[in-house]
């Protein structure tokens, strides 16, 4: 999805994660939804309304806070000022209490910032069927809308995070023709699902200036292939959703024109939250990187490497240190895509297993060694001659994911 | 696909396997393509030339003796007179020779036999990527074909495991208003794709007279609720194939009429077969049949019966014995099929954990009582209000089969 038509801006990593953009304050505070008494609620707020894009879970089952948010994004027309998200408790499931929460707390959150509920969106994430304590809710709203800071943005990562071994936070300063501007994000997510803890949220802001309509045009692009070019199992929740928020500060203004610096600009933040997902997943202890080449089309690329990033036999494999193409075939071959035995081919590294039909397991040896390390690329060419081409992350299998979701309950 | 219509025919089970219908002789011998020693060549031949159908994988990239039985099949109409299969090797990605090996197994069988080439199908399975010592297997077929028992089933069942724990055999003796007939079969498998080994065979023998194309058709439908119904970890190999002949040696004939009557003959064979294969899977404790109803289609019902089978999250719950029907409402409602949440619910055993739109959680101490047991049922109802419904079965998912898939060859 990059274009290659656009100039490439200057980008510099910089510190504050959600609130590094200019006009962004964030809160993270621990309001009692965990019994573990960790941070569990999370407000950010721009100072003006925002541009608002949202991208949701195509799953039929959603929880309460993507119902809301989807209704407030279809009648706010994309304008927004804050995001409310909590984590421990999906509020997935739970009937028309759970819809009558979820509505409270963004009720509640435009009630402490002066806006209108219309302009709040919510997202939540945790354990599945369960009902959120509405009232312990309520308070730490209070006490976060209270405490949003332009340094928030750690403490809000915090607040999000389930079983995540880790805070995922990112955030860029471009130079661009248009002129200086900011974006940075957070994100959560260990497991698809975790064992019935729901979810990947990730939320994105920008100082620029941009419409609705185009922000929504671009985060898709960004998402596509960053947040759904990841996999850790395969599963996709009830809860999972990006908001982005674009609040002008830096008075850098896009048009249509500027698309590809817009998308370019979301994915240096959109794509290392999303690697880092997947480095974070549930037992995970290496990330893999999968290309596919040599496809009819884009589409069946993406196709074939989903089917190759989801196989429990190729991310075994890895895990083992094993260079087996043999399943790298067989699981191109079976993915739905256009696919020719005779000109397929497979690397592991750089080094070529497959290729014109036959083996060379004379260099699996070679490849052996490469799979000690933790960074893994793996490349299929399916073999018939087409430009189409997809990349995507995920994990290896390994016993420590069946046990941390095979014992979590028990 | 069970039609209603059928007056349910008087059935027995019987022993002898695939040799257990008339006309039918099977051997089972060691040629050393295994470098353990155990038997890896197996012959099925019928004393006439039987009626003949197949059903072949999906994958897009086919090993040789799948591509030569496709042919074989298309050339002969429908009459074959024996199959060849061998196990150790897959005869899979081996370019050209592996085309000749895959004939000569046809023709070699074919010239001990007295028959044409084109009446003999053959099926491999074990690595990938490995050629076929013709040499050897030259010497099994002489072997096999001079050894050819009426009462051979047994070998022949041994003759083409991989790392199957156990042989898979089934035969049963149907007492219908036709008269009286014998269906047996024999299928190996483990994992959809061991390490490198590749994959499922089923091979079907009756002494019913049926003409091909309604043995294919009945096969198809068979096939589609025993063999396609099961999962062990959603791969589907380069190797797969189910054959049936029927020899008409009981002198009972079948015609359109008895369609259901066939299908269900051949189902009481097919499903034991498959649900050994699942109680087999690698690293399997328990078997999982997985019931999806109220979906607004079968295809439907399918789709999230499917998804639900291949679930890392569902599968693993199930190992822990935790009832964690979150992740069960998660899976259906992402796996493509309408779905309801305010009408779903969701039953483990006859507990009934989650309906209209609320959870149960009082019960799920009996729950997870019921999920130590080796047997476990889930239904899950998509809400919809319609007719659809769907049968899979699968197994659970332990370290055991991450161990066995990551250190095969380390």
């Amino acid at each position: 999805m990059t274009s290659t038509a656009v100039s490439q801006p200057l980008v510099t990593r910089v510190e504050g994660g959600i609130t590094a953009p200019r006009g962004f304050r964030a809160a993270g505070v621990a309001c009692g939804i965990k019994a573990s008494g960790a941070p569990d609620l999370a407000v950010i707020a721009s100072e003006t309304p925002a541009s608002a894009a949202a991208v949701f879970t195509t799953n039929r089952a959603q929880a309460a806070p993507v119902v809301i948010s989807r209704e407030r994004m279809a009648q706010s027309k994309g304008r927004m000022s804050a995001i409310v998200a909590n984590s421990g408790c999906a509020n997935a499931c739970t009937g028309g209490d759970g819809m009558a929460h979820a509505e409270a707390m963004t009720r509640l959150t435009a009630q402490a910032l002066g806006c209108a509920p219309g302009e709040v969106l919510v997202a939540s994430t945790g354990v599945i069927g369960v009902k959120l304590d509405i009232e312990k809710v309520a308070k730490g709203i209070t006490v976060a809308t209270a405490g949003l800071a332009a340094n928030g943005g750690a403490a809000a990562a915090r607040a999000i995070m389930t079983t995540d071994p880790f805070p995922k936070e990112a955030s860029v300063e471009l130079t661009s023709a248009r002129g200086g501007f900011r974006v940075g994000g957070m994100a959560k997510g260990s497991g698809m699902i975790e064992p019935m803890m729901a979810t990947m949220l990730g939320f994105v802001s920008t100082d620029a200036a941009v419409e609705p309509h185009l922000l929504q045009r671009a985060l898709d692009a960004a998402v596509h292939d960053s947040f759904n070019a990841i996999t850790v199992d395969g599963e996709c929740s009830t809860n999972d959703c990006v908001f982005a928020l674009a609040n002008g500060a830096s008075g850098v203004r896009f048009d249509d024109d500027d698309y590809p610096l817009l998308v370019e600009a979301l994915r240096q933040v959109c794509e290392p939250l999303a690697i880092g997902i997947v480095r974070g997943g549930e037992g995970a202890t290496k990330l893999i990187t999968v290309r596919v080449t040599g496809a009819r089309s884009n589409d069946d690329a993406r196709r074939a490497a989903r089917a190759i990033a989801n196989s429990p036999l190729v991310k075994t494999a890895v895990h083992g240190g094993d260079p087996n193409w043999g399943r790298l075939v067989a699981v191109a071959g079976r993915s739905g895509a256009a696919f020719e035995l005779d000109g397929a081919a497979v690397r592991i590294g750089s080094v070529e297993l497959f290729s014109d039909g036959g083996p060379h397991d004379e260099r699996s040896g070679e490849a052996a060694e490469y799979l000690k390390g933790r960074d893994i690329d793996i490349e299929v060419n399916l073999g018939t001659g087409g430009q189409g081409r997809s990349r995507m992350w995920t994990c290896d299998l390994s016993a420590e994911y069946v046990r941390i979701n095979a014992e979590y309950r028990t």
